[in-house]
């Protein structure tokens, strides 16, 4: 059965598809009877639904993160589109694929896998990219990199986004790579392809985002050290000063220790990469929360932005004619 | 009379030249007679002096920042040079060139220069241009933008350390513009080619580094914002929406108020400008406190740095050979 | 028409007159049908108000700001007053005087601008009194002033706010100037008129009390000295020392970096208009909140004030029996 | 034998007097000799002094705080004057006067006291005009509170320095109960003249100023509500709530817990005073360190002050021709 | 007549009891009439209640914390029991006991303070016995010490907390004590047993848990330490130092100023006592809120804790098959 | 050849021993000759030393760390002793063993060891018991174990402190353990022992104690993380869930993230042993100080003491006679 997606629900229509269940609720109305509130959603949004009848049958059964199979009515409620539930039941592990259901980066994997292959494929320093290949020739390790978020919430929470913010960040440290001759070049970027890859650890994404156990108590950077250390260990001949020193950018970048490293940045490698991930998810997040938050009363300006505690402009100032200067 | 610099000056060899007073202390001797104890500079370096005879004729009467015409011999004390000075008199204004006794950056001005006039030209936005162009084509304030230095000490206490900071931080802001498509790329160089320039009123450079009075009660992001609305009010028609994005982008570029700046960046451009402008000092102060403060007894490592509270590693690991990877 | 206020608005009564629409929701009822929830406001308060039938045709007009002509009945909901419209449509610019809109400040302006003037020509110091004039006799410059807010929010979010609370500082530091013989008191009483004069630039009140552009991009702090700065210019020969030190104490008024000053007080006088805005500030707050916000169940107590993060206690203890003094 | 005061030692005189020590060194020369090292001092100020011969039958006797009989010689070191002792002893009590010997406030305490008095006197509240009478009525409380210092160093470490503090903080206090009428004066004026009381407990001034075990284990705001609520229980029928009214303006007057306060002001009359002490102190530090540190080099600017963190602006802008505003 | 408990109601059934009214609000229906919206408490638990009819009667008068006498029936709303209300009265003092309506500390108060008692028993210095045994052989005292809460809220807000935190408190101190020869037993144990004892006048529970006005404006910790200095003035002889110590734990016991101590720990007893009750305040805590806040979709995992900002984590890991290691 | 001691050094006396040379100076005299100034050291102190003659042919090879075999006479120096050198040379690797240079610890190792053995073998978890057993069955890592000192500088400076330090962390986590009954005792124990662990690799004591390069760039947090996780890795089956929890200990055991842990404690059992070694830590440091820094001039109080920022109190009050409690 083709997959109906969230986005193209039309008020007045029916629909019979899988939805993942983001919410449940069992709830009374006044008159004692229960019924069914539901977010449903897909990798294309999310639609309130309501379930009036039938709801002891099911009710009880279901737990948030469950995948359902959905038939029912779409109307609107409060402005918005809603969907009056008829029957359900939770779909079994055959009849859905995971990916119908959670975001997806809307880049290409393989071409960003590509670019940090590029890279890796540049390096002059054996050990680095020894160990690099090491990763990024082992088939499991691929998947799950190329699947990973980069975060529970916020930005990158979509399936690849590990990926994608990766390679971003590896592009920018290639830039600051040429414009400071200083910088060792291979230590920089394989430092910047490697400094979040503990979080392949530290979120699990199987049906919705959220910590593992290991995020929790461990959390991405000492994950990653750990894994890369694994790694290491297993090239013979690895120097330990290589080692310290890359261990040491993937402990660090996150810049203080207030921020949850447990070192700051020591070498001029590790600041350049606090750097350019700071900044590179800062411009991230701007572009992202004014595409999403614009204020609908007041052109040019977001709605609040709670985690940089300030407005943001985003508005171009109308290009005069060129008159004055000529 | 040609100038001897404090770099050549040789143990065991008389001098005659102009120095500049950088301290001046009159001192007593066990016996009770006064002496001199001065420290003589000049752009290439400092040495301490000492004048044993004939204090009382000249010692009151000297300040720290007077141009001195010294005869004296290069002897040694505590395993460094020091100048017994012989005889000493102030210099005339005729005799002296100021910048021979202040340190001047080591990059040509002139290139530097090129640089920003070339990112002038290429603005698209007219107005952006034309405030541009009304600095960068006034001969008094290139004479002061090319000559002020960019601290009053620390690491671009220099004759056109200005000059060269903003040289770095546009080159760097180039690369961003690229990098991010979202940014306006006129009114991020416009922003960096200014953001500091309000530092030609915040230190005076006649014959030391120091802060004006101007400097310390208004300091140069004030200063700045003042005299860039200054030239845009000779601008007829500057769109108001135009200045106050420019403007902010200067009030803004500390990034934080606890560090000087009014207002946070709220405009992608101030943000990038920001983080160009801390990175490229963090990196400039982290390579100059390498090659300025290594430390003796530990290669690869500097001396304690205080302003980033930390021990810096700039050593670099031998490359391997490259066999581990065939 | 005669204007109808909210304060005056009795239960059971039929109205029709202007208000200002606050608030305004196309809301769903149950049946699907649209009705609309606003908020109508004037100068002595707000009422909340629905509109049953006729939404269709009018809702999806109105923005928050609007200016209305509402015929409706008073009845209540919830233990409050609440209007339910029959018809509405927005009022034309020549039907309605913004002053019945906005609250204002219960001080006559005339009186607090004639205390203002009195302050001004007692000053001794040509160029600080020459610099006031050209500012409190320029008629555009006082039609704004009297007008201002002094706040977005808060307290003084009134008409002619500002002028009560420069009032209120300058009185303050003519006691403090008194007080302390050691206080240049023209340069103290100068720089508390103009404290923050650039809140005219950094409020918008046309209809409700909002930040500009401006005052969001580069804040009241550097409005005010842009616009002293540009009014000294057009005085001949005014001294370069003066003008610094009066900016200088606009600039630092809030104090510390992190509360928005570029610069902390260095001057004796920008020290104490600190203290003196400050506690004035704290003062009036205390008494505002105290009126505001009784705490019904515990008398002589607020209510939690969240910005001071405390309850606050404004009871007076019985004034005890003269006899034990006796 | 009268005192020779320390500011009244003339270079090449001889002199027999009594000096506090407050410094005391046995050092050796190079010779392996030993030699007495001093500062010697009484209430106008400090000399360096030293004991060649005869050193080891006094040497190790003498203690910091021991006022001496010296005879001696006075000539000049570095510029300095310098006391060489020929015989020197401990003086016994009855051969001086404390007074002698540490500095005092230039004010007549009387006058001062005479003040508060009448602001006492003028107190309508019966029980707060008695709690206060009890106190200023005490010879022996009396005694201390007029000779105690306000602090152990800073400003005021001088003899006096407490009621000198308080009667100055009283003072403000007075006018900002006129400026607001809604302050309970009665209530703000006995907080201002008890403020500080327990720095009679706190600090000890027998022969130099220190803290007392008490102070540095309990401080002086608690040992101050100890001291007052002792008072108040031997006042029939005090009000409670007055009482911890009263306390509380006590506890609160530095304004944060970081500050020493445990309660944070909550009635309008303990803001007030927190402002009023804290201004007071403020503007007093200010003028005291203008005073004794200017920058010999820079006129009008202080030294650094390191407890502000901060250059300090003292200098008056030369009054203009009155010509300009004619 | 037996009261009937919260935790016993039971649906569909007929109630007659004693409740005390946590919330109380007269509400309007969409017709227009009113009706009555409570939360009913006593020391098991709260349930709500709604009363329909009749309300114009009592509504007006009831205010919370009134214990009320009300006849009803069981129902359910919401998935939670709801109890309608059919009549009700306020109760007269006669008819309840304070204990039946707050929570009460499972623990047996004579156990507790038996341990106490052996604690003071055990003391050599007589001084500190003397003091404690004052306090402890004073019925009135006692009465209080027993029932007293040991929190507003949060934890400890039940009948007889304050005794089993100082319990807990000075369990842990003996066992410290016994640990650290160097600590000063009888100084630690009674400092242990007095920390908190100035919250019997700091919280109010007549009938619930309240700051009293000493509370807010002077805070346990001065109240605490005026309790404590009362009962040493009736000891006569009582050394001085041995009761600066004394209050010196007691001020210093939140350890930092910041945290409402005005003094920070000086001496080991102080140290000590402040980390004994922080680290017995954080077990107790951590154990509460294990058991009150499970994640229910979360094995092992609390919900968030706002107080410590972050989720806790009381799973046990299953004990594994010894084998491995034999 | 028999080690003379520092302690043991007798003004006075010719010596001809090995010392350890901390400190290396070559200074001139005021004739322009070298000499050589030397602070000397072994594990039972400092002396200075000074070498006037034959200076050239040694002075350039020394550098501070060296033994050195030195000959000279013991002499004073401003009241301390010196040593005046007549000859000295560098010692060979067989002359001299480690152990007379560097301070050890006091306490008996092989008892330290003995607990933790015991406290090993009382476990109950196997694959605890086993990890621990691994690393203390391990003749190379019970070697470095039992001689690593605990801290670079300050109180653990000294072989065998970081087992002292180990020991004291988990006889005190023993007693919580009993205390608090919900403790995981295993987990708790196993996480005491292994806390610290990393710093056998962070800090060396070849013959000062410095930071490793590892120790600078990764810090014995991470290093103690990857340590234990090596060790785990060779147990087969060692439970994942197991793991988190342990490492999750070590991670948080500093408390804070400004502290430099990576994760805040979420454990019961993270929370105790944060507790525990911050409580023992300042224990030990507050005895350390009062022994090392008593206050001269004030009996009972230490010197100022930085890292707490106040002065210490260790005076023991006298115990009052008996009698008043009779």
């Amino acid at each position: 059965m083709d997959k109906v997606l969230v986005k193209d629900l039309v008020e007045g229509e029916a629909v019979t598809s899988f939805f993942l269940a983001k919410q449940v609720q069992v709830r009374q109305r006044r008159t004692g009877e229960s019924f069914l509130s539901l977010v449903l959603a897909d990798r294309t949004g999310e639609v309130a639904a309501v379930m009036w009848e039938g709801v002891e049958g099911v009710g009880r059964d279901l737990a948030e993160g469950d995948i359902l199979k959905v038939q029912g009515l779409v109307g609107t409620y409060q402005g918005e589109r809603q969907l009056t539930v008829a029957r359900l039941r939770k779909a079994t592990a055959d009849e859905v694929a995971l990916e119908d259901f959670l975001p997806r980066s809307p880049l290409d994997p393989s071409v960003l896998l590509g670019r940090l292959q590029a890279v890796i494929d540049g390096m002059q320093e054996p050990f680095l990219r020894r160990v690099l290949r090491s990763l990024f020739e082992d088939e499991a390790f691929l998947a799950t990199f190329t699947t990973a978020p980069a975060a529970k919430a916020i930005h990158h929470a979509v399936l690849g986004g590990l990926l994608e913010h990766t390679a971003s960040v590896v592009g920018l440290c290639e830039l600051l790579a040429g414009y400071y001759p200083a910088l060792d070049r291979d230590m920089l970027l394989a430092a910047a392809v490697l400094h979040d890859v503990g979080k392949i650890r530290e979120i699990a994404w199987d049906r919705t985002f959220d910590y593992t156990d290991a995020g929790r108590l461990l959390g991405h950077i000492t994950l990653g050290a750990l894994l890369v250390e694994e790694r290491i260990q297993s090239i013979p001949d690895f120097p330990d000063a290589l080692k310290e020193r890359l261990l040491h950018c993937i402990l660090s970048h996150h810049g203080e220790l207030e921020w949850g490293s447990p070192k700051r940045p020591k070498t001029l490698e590790a600041l350049v990469l606090h750097y350019a991930e700071d900044l590179d998810g800062k411009v991230n997040a701007f572009l992202h929360f004014a595409e999403t938050h614009p204020d609908p009363q007041r052109p040019g300006w977001t709605q609040y932005n709670r985690s940089l505690d300030r407005y943001l402009y985003f508005g171009r100032v109308e290009r005069a004619d060129p008159a004055p200067d000529a």
